[in-house]
């Protein structure tokens, strides 16, 4: 049997339902002539009325945030925003800058470079602290969450760091989430810590990744949301590379990351001095 | 000649000087072992204490905000958040959801939707915008943007839209840069519409480009951030359609985006009531 | 202490070598003012006297192909290219180019749909066949290994499909790739595919991915690039999707995919006729 | 009027046509339930009895290739296949690699470092080409096209490289594609790389993307195909370097471009040996 013009793309028996027309619904947002709903809440009422952590946190949870909930997920985007411009999203970033690339790509290629190692392992940790007992049998729990990594060949996630031996925003995002989950979060991770401490036999700090993980699991936010909050809130970080990059470097330079210097507005000491 | 290992990759003279390693530097953030500096700013100190639009307009800007600019750059943020299901972008993200691709494959393919007519224009509208003259040039200077984009087939950024014959998001943004730049901008956004009327024969409403772009400028930030703004913001919305996506529908099903729904909260009725 | 100018972005004492400069090396291609050259071979006395697939081999394998392995290779190149408009790859690519974002964009979009569900599978068969044991013991591996994807929550890959009751290109790979495996790979997917069929109680094919999977590992190809040439393959398509939906419709078109007809040149019937 | 359950994502009056469902067509790949067809070809069938090349031809132009065409085009994906670990699509692909991102992060990562100054300018040449007159107008056309790009801010595509003073590649295309376009095309981009080099007071040769272009036009394909060519091609090259990447070295390594070596098959001393 010959086909031709008017055919569907796809002849004989289809044996999946996939290719039939079936009615789906999305409970984000609405939109109107002139308006955009999120979560039933008009935009343009929001706007200068709620912070946008607010909104955040409505538009991922579903329902209205309390203003210290507000504070704690602004803490967590605060937290996130930057780290250098030798991270390696950072330096994907500037690369695709330095080719003159658009935008976009310099953002969804730095977005590209987070992976299991880097920028997306937040997610993993509020899988692992959702199964968290109380606080008697931390210790049992903790032993069998690091063998289960270990056997599987990964790091246990939300501890330790490969620079900073202790990390002040994880320490101030334990510090702000403590109300909303009453301790029992950041008994959790310590007790990870604790764990992992052991079999470095040095101490081993809480690292961002196990404070985000804490404070986003006390505003009962679904584990997918970890990674997103990070990159996408690292995302803003990643386009001031991408414009610096090309506001001070000519096109298709070589990008030697060992030779990155800071020349911005003076920092204090490092801390303990 | 022979070559082996040991041997840089490019043999021969080497005309480009890119190859020497040469030292740069950046002024963004610097880190130590404890801590990371945005603009100078230690990250853990402002977390809980400045919001995240205060920061990122630090980050951005490279000096502190207002509490009336934090609130305006607040605001974009919350107007660009989301659009809705079948938004290309959202579309694309959650058509990448329902192959299982990974959360940032999702994140990355929804914001290489963002085009010259789709997200990637607000950029475009502030470069146009800077050029605009005090008011008593301001309709001579929109004919000749109007002629000239007519000129190079783009169509004006700034005014009109495919759904909202009025948008509120785009009005509030005006109300609220307007003590910020004096209204010269909010003339200079106006006049173009007025221009594009004056084509239609219909009136034709500043859209939410236009908004994001006067807002954005009376806040000093360089036109690039424009659509990193726009594209970074509406990433939130498209981690939640992502989500959804995953949690609501099976994997691979085949998304009719003429069929779509809401099911969310609802929402008063539409403009006119 | 302060900080300012001239200083490395990380202060404190970095604990990581990662920052120090260490020569690296890679065996791939080598550059003069003349010419490029992969796995020792100069391209341009390559062109036109090897075929691409023979070169691809070289670069992949790092050594010289056979014109039967060439053959072969260029047949997994073939059958990968394109499966129709309405694959979500093409889906996602088509809607990129909708918003008339660049070329790169819809690309790239595209590849990110590939995941463990569509696309992204090869190269998970190939690491399964490569614990095939010899005739033997094969229905004992086949059980154990449909038992271990079971339980782990996955579908074996390699065998079955959504549409493709029987299919001709991946009994043509079979069929090309058994002078270079002995038969042995082949017993192997075919084991799997029984241990399937008795669990759906249907016959079940070898699909495109097993097909793939005995083809490449004939070819003594590492896994991994099993779901690169698949995705490089299937690029070739996308761009022709991309294209055709710039060439033939309106920017910002809505794409039903349940509405999609085929109009090109005239296909015999369906087979079993 | 409230909303809920049942209801339109978008409520009151739609002005575009675009949500309402619209039948469209696809003239590139239909499938049955055994096989796929590709312009009407079975690429079962298809599979070891014609190249890729060929397959790619009729894919792109949408007729059967000539075994000259078929040729030439193989000799285009050879000649564009890899240039070694430091070009900047390179390094975003091995710097993805190294946090252990996903293969395809890797790939579309490295593909999106393609823009106007790498990678993504032979359809820019192709367009420029496609204007060009008869052997008598040539210089006059070369000029202006020269003036043209240089007011515009833009590099004259086609000609000229950072490193390769002479590339055998493009010389090689030229001289292939010189039966199937009587030579106009290449009296063209000569005459584009004399006016070049008018204004720079040196030889200038006819680079990769002018011998890439002529060859594709040519080829009779449309021009949007010149970057694709290229990408796609390359990201055969961008594959191996994520191979090689996560095979040799640490997760999460910085990757030093200036300290490359090359370790691979010894190759001939440099031209003019």
């Amino acid at each position: 049997m010959t086909s031709g013009p008017g055919t569907s793309a796809h002849q004989g028996s289809p044996t999946s339902q996939s290719h039939r027309a079936v009615p789906w619904s999305s409970a984000i947002t609405a939109t109107t002539d002139e308006r955009v709903f999120v979560r039933g809440v008009a935009l343009d009422e929001a706007m200068g009325r709620e912070t946008f952590s607010a909104m955040l946190l409505r538009l991922w949870r579903g329902d209205a945030a309390t203003e210290e909930e507000a504070d704690l997920l602004g803490a967590c985007l605060v937290a996130s925003v930057d780290h250098g411009p030798v991270s390696p999203s950072a330096l994907v970033a500037r690369t695709i800058a330095a080719t003159r690339a658009a935008p976009m790509s310099g953002l969804a290629g730095g977005i590209l470079a987070f992976g299991e190692l880097h920028g997306a392992v937040v997610s993993r940790a509020m899988r692992i602290l959702a199964g968290a007992p109380a606080e008697a049998g931390l210790q049992a729990w903790a032993d069998e969450v690091f063998e289960a990594e270990r056997a599987a060949g990964r790091r246990l996630p939300g501890v330790g760091h490969r620079w900073h031996h202790h990390d002040l925003r994880a320490e101030r995002l334990l510090e702000m989430a403590a109300p909303l989950s009453a301790g029992r979060l950041d008994s959790a991770v310590r007790a990870l810590a604790a764990r992992v401490s052991r079999h470095t036999g040095k101490p081993v700090p809480v690292n961002i990744d196990g404070g985000l993980a804490v404070a986003l699991t006390a505003l009962r936010l679904d584990a997918a949301y970890g990674d997103f909050l990070f990159a996408i809130s690292r995302s803003f970080g990643l386009a001031a590379h991408y414009v610096e990059e090309q506001a001070r470097e000519r096109p298709m330079r070589t990008i030697d990351p060992t030779l990155a210097q800071y020349d911005g507005i003076a920092i204090p000491g490092s801390g303990g001095d």
